[in-house]
């Protein structure tokens, strides 16, 4: 039988820790096939590229496995391997990240990570996008490679034609103190932004993006809720944003 | 009584023909406020920018209106509008657009327009992407002008403590042969993507993102629908991506 041919992919870009982290699980279940951003490109959202040309650079990062490095976005990556690098092959499972950084509730949005398992999953690929509660460059992927290995397997052995799109966030605790894996619905909050203004060397004035985010935690059936309460969270995810609820409340906006 | 304070602002940057028909539109209803890009920010899906500073800029390009242009992507546009420019005012109504092309069905999720759109909504503020189906720098917006003032009139009238968030599209057709106002679903369709391949002066090879949408037209409540039987569509949107009906299914991937 053929192995699954997974692709892996990022948005912290293709030297990461954390790529590396999601190959070392992915060889275990089949055969991965890099194609990743040449440099970081968080906060990308859904971002393609349309307006100049994209370079693929094969490169020699994970031993023995194939591997390019894309000047493109996430979404971009996707997109070469599935129509330029891997045309008439099939690709079993894309997975992307292991994110530096939570991308839990409306990050989802704004998450590089997530949008090229969006991509994946626009294109007809299963997938997943994995991230890590930790920011830090050095951040310890232990308890990521475990639960990811646990559910990347029950992925591939997944029976179903849907399509199946899953946010996975892991919270930011050694193994043995992660109490499981939870179904989650997405979690509301709100970012409150700061910008922190200063001036570059010329004198103009700039506008630095900071800010804090308030996880609403009421909703124990949010992703939030167990990330903060020590579960690993998966929310299955869609492509479909419309407000059905409004529906009616909008009819007579028609003529 | 206050007139309505109307943030404007796109995707195609400041100088674009669709932000002076948008703003012209809204000017007849409140005092527009615009940030916009200083240049086009097409594809940026729903890009912000935290690895970098932004800079803002006071312009003159609509007449007596207050208008800046900013370095950074539309959803970078909305945050700085809201937390710096008018940190102390309301924004009564955030527009964005109007759009040289179309952002219906799936194409929401590529969408710098509708990036900025949602940016808004995901800070409280009732907004609307407008998008027309025309990708023209000489595009026609009489059409676009003439139903986009009806919608945001309607919209400043809705009485609703509920976020509202809306994608309109208007076909590419003159104003008396539109046949009216549809409140509709995001339609399903699929890009099929090309990469145009060719080489750099310096021989490097480089791929060029082309590709055709194919429209699902058999779900007559949808966008994509409307559109082709020369409606212009409204699709009430949301942030919430969860799949609910995946859920059930996914029951085994806990522990």
């Amino acid at each position: 039988m053929r192995r699954p041919r997974i692709l892996v992919t990022n948005d912290d870009g293709i030297n990461a820790p954390g790529i590396k982290a999601l190959v070392d699980i992915a060889k275990q279940y089949g055969d991965p096939f890099v194609v990743a951003p040449d440099s970081p490109q968080s906060g990308q959202g859904h971002a393609i590229t349309i307006t100049k040309p994209l370079f693929l650079k094969k490169v020699d990062v994970f031993e023995g496995i194939e591997a390019y490095e894309c000047s493109g976005t996430p979404a971009d990556c996707v997109k070469l391997a599935k129509n330029v690098l891997l045309k008439d092959d099939t690709i079993d499972l894309c997975v992307s990240g292991i994110n530096h950084g939570s991308n839990a509730s409306i990050n989802i949005i704004y998450s590089g990570t997530m949008s090229a398992a969006m991509e994946a999953s626009l294109e007809g690929i299963r997938s997943i996008g994995f991230s890590l509660l930790d920011f830090s460059f050095e951040a310890d992927f232990s308890a990521a490679k475990h639960f990811g290995s646990m559910i990347i397997e029950k992925m591939l052995a997944y029976n179903s034609k849907k399509n199946i799109l899953l946010n996975v966030n892991i919270p930011k605790l050694p193994t043995k103190e992660i109490k499981g894996i939870k179904i989650c619905e997405q979690g509301e909050g709100v970012w409150t932004e700061d910008f922190k203004e200063s001036q570059d060397p010329r004198g103009q004035k700039y506008y630095w993006l900071t800010g804090s985010f308030d996880a609403d935690l009421e909703n124990t059936k949010s992703d939030l809720w167990a990330l903060r309460n020590g579960y690993v969270s998966i929310v299955p995810s869609q492509h479909n944003l419309t407000d059905y609820e409004s529906m009616d409340s909008l009819k007579n906006f028609e003529k």
